[in-house]
């Protein structure tokens, strides 16, 4: 019954994958520093992409400090496909993933980010933008505060994320579903494999290969099989279609 | 700024609008029994509408079994209109509401429901089928795992619905939104008031009154204006044009 999506990756394609900018303890970023370094190395200017979050300004002010100390010459806020044409690199950054999109359709920005992403330029995403490397937005963890004419994303990777994973609490009286019951129910109704990005973890695809990099495993959820926890280390497509 | 939506319950509609189905330390159902009772007064036949779980006619079942012991003579499970017009009553169950509103839009039954409700047909709703009392499912805390055609819901009250709401958790390091803050992210988007209603806690709608029932407060959520906690017999519409 399972049907293995198509892999879409292209070789040249490079993908940072952060399940969220944060992590306890630490700096806006700091925990990833090292990938977005290795990611934008030789890179000048970074388009930022800040629709998932109300106020732009603000937001671009906050990555154009941060990326600034990462020795990146210049961060541009994107307002058009100009702003695309003109990067070495984009990053999306994370907030509510439905308004996210929308503003992303309606900007007509879908396929040059696409394009030139397939055609070979880094793209670093965090939290939301994480959920747009998949096929779909079926697996975010927001609330659809706003509609998207459609729920398709750019499919850089052949597999749903779920960035921000929690693992089930125990003694929880909450009778709200945990998030593998909500996993669960997406894959009743599709087929795509999930993985489930803790926080404190990403993915880095180089070269056709994914690697999950950070500090926990992640947990790849398959239709019709038991979940998996994959170390960090290991490539996600060793994974994808391991008997279940 | 603050536009307030116009009303649009009609006098004779009663409704039921449940927060979750289960409270920790009952059974389905159990906690809400005096007050299905109290709408089901006289009804013979209970059309179920199950289309948020995925085993249909194991929810039918269910839900047959536990208002057969509150004494109603028939639940017939909800195929298409013809069941909705010979029903006494709707319950719509809780589960994906994406899953649930995507299947009532490809039957054609919104348009069907939503008249015999503004009719004066008792309307039931448990979680999922809560959220689709107001005007969106933009407040749902459900994964999109499938994508209906509209966010549009039946807007039989003129608030949005946060049904198992969850206070943030103090001392939580999760860097994941919490409840109030995804709930304020809809306000920087809509201008429609927010009722989140905590587990244990329903709104009773009758001759155009919004009561809260239960053992817990709910909480209001306005745009430009600070939470209000409304407890338990008060009548919703005296807080929703109350000073912010």
């Amino acid at each position: 019954m399972r049907r293995l999506p198509v892999a879409v990756n292209s070789g040249a394609m490079p993908l940072l994958l952060i399940s969220s900018s944060s992590v306890h303890g630490y700096g806006y970023l700091d925990h990833s520093e090292p990938e977005i370094r290795r990611i934008l190395e030789g890179v000048r200017r970074v388009a930022f992409v800040p629709f998932a979050l109300k106020d732009r300004d603000a937001y671009t002010e906050k990555v154009r400090e941060r990326l600034t100390r990462m020795d990146v010459a210049e961060v541009v806020q994107v307002d058009g496909p100009a702003e695309i044409d003109s990067a070495d690199a984009v990053f999306v950054g994370g907030g509510n993933t439905f308004r996210l999109l929308k503003e992303l359709y309606e900007r007509k920005l879908m396929t040059p980010i696409r394009e030139r992403v397939r055609g070979g330029l880094p793209y670093i995403g965090s939290s939301a933008g994480t959920n747009l490397a998949g096929p779909t937005i079926k697996t975010t963890n927001d609330m659809p505060i706003v509609q998207p004419p459609s729920f398709e994303a750019f499919g850089f990777v052949p597999f749903q994320i779920n960035p921000h994973y929690l693992d089930p609490e125990p003694g929880s009286t909450h009778q709200g579903e945990t998030r593998e019951e909500r996993i669960r129910e997406f894959l009743e109704e599709n087929d795509t494999p999930v993985v489930a990005l803790r926080e404190g973890t990403m993915l880095r695809v180089e070269e056709q290969a994914t690697t999950l990099i950070g500090i926990r495993n992640a947990r790849l959820f398959r239709s019709g099989a038991y979940p998996l926890e994959i170390e960090p280390g290991s490539r996600i497509e060793e994974f994808l279609q391991a008997p279940g």
